[in-house]
């Protein structure tokens, strides 16, 4: 049984403890958040002083980029195995008082969404091979997909993520903006939305590329212009560009 | 049984074509192709002179949008049904020698990837309520989701569409050349993209939205500048934009 202590109450932190109790070799030692919320569903004991922070094989850091390497300071012990969960931020955020390394699952987490972790990537990063492994071993506990990356990769994936995940997001949200204003359901989208991010399965993006853009269909792009406002005429100019440039 | 005739052979074409020859009520008279090319798995006559269309119920123009009134001022017949497939274009490039309509999939269709029609939404528009209905029974012979949508507001959804769907998978391309950039499989990305296509079934576009635009995360957004080159770096910044605007 490898005991784990998770110290944060953000999404990830809240998915990852979901994740974890649902593991049969981790057991979650106790969960940190400073408001003392207790995560729904989870057993586990909630403290709200690091220094209450039990004996534990791993620290998961699980909090805002900014603050990570300050709660690593503040951390009551030294020579344990203590990592962070962001996509952004180095290994050397972790002070060097302890053993330190990176647990970042790459996924966009929403509170009230479930998340099945098992094909989500555990991107793994640590200082030595033993801790490595124990990382690893955390890993597979929760998905199937565990990924050796080291922290300058990590921020070009996280960069990656950005694109396809955040901005692909923004573009669900101005398509429902289009539909809002000329009173159609978003809902007729969605069966698109789908067998646009299945396509990305069985094609590249290059040969999934479709649309007036693409076929260089200039008399509907500039039907398309007439009907947007500003800051959606911006973006539909720069990424036809983009499509056209390849 | 419902005999129609296809006009084209594209993807749109190639696509409702099986789906067709799948469907109990549907016999597909003709297929034309100027080329003459047959789709595979479809055994119905190909012919490549519009003079030889047989007679049929309705007839499918689906060929490029500036086309389609060229071809349907071609047709050798009058006082027939005749469709296209087009989200952009009118229900006025069909002349007037025959009945007009539209019956437009909404999804996108590559060659190479099949598509499951059964929950594309097929949006319908006729001059007559005779019309409408016949073109509701085909629409309903090989999908669930049947639409009555008027020119103006097709008009709309595809634009709607570029954002969800040619957009996104640019997004994804973008995604791709980082990877390829940094050396790291763009797999790692695709349940990334699966769960944020799925996210939207359960959410809306604003409550699904997370990343460092939405946290105002300042030092990522810089660190993830300096890592592009000129034009995803103009797409970073426009859609981190509208991201913070809302």
């Amino acid at each position: 049984m490898i005991k784990v202590c998770i110290i944060g109450s953000g999404n990830v932190a809240h998915h990852l403890t979901l994740a974890f109790q649902a593991a049969d070799q981790i057991e979650i030692a106790a969960v940190y958040s400073r408001s003392g919320e207790k995560i729904q569903g989870v057993d586990s004991m909630v403290i709200t002083d690091l220094e209450d922070l039990p004996m534990a094989d791993v620290y998961i850091i699980s909090v805002s980029d900014s603050a990570i390497a300050d709660i690593a300071s503040k951390l009551p012990f030294s020579d344990r195995l203590v990592v962070h969960t962001s996509g952004s931020v180095g290994i050397d955020a972790i002070t060097e008082q302890n053993r330190a390394g990176v647990f970042y699952p790459l996924q966009t987490f929403s509170k009230n969404k479930t998340v099945d972790l098992s094909d989500v990537p555990i991107c793994i990063e640590a200082l030595s091979e033993h801790d490595y492994k124990l990382l690893e071993t955390v890993g597979r506990a929760i998905s199937g997909v565990v990924q050796r990356i080291d922290s300058k990769k990590r921020r070009a994936l996280h960069l990656a993520a950005v694109f396809v995940s955040n901005f692909t997001n923004r573009m669900y949200g101005i398509g429902e903006q289009i539909c809002q204003q000329h009173n159609i359901s978003f809902d007729l989208l969605k069966p698109l939305i789908q067998q646009t991010a299945d396509k990305i399965l069985a094609l590249s993006p290059t040969q999934a590329q479709t649309g007036p853009a693409k076929r260089r269909d200039q008399a509907t792009i500039d039907a398309h212009l007439a009907l947007l406002n500003d800051e959606q005429k911006k973006i539909y100019q720069i990424m036809t560009q983009s499509i056209q440039n390849g």
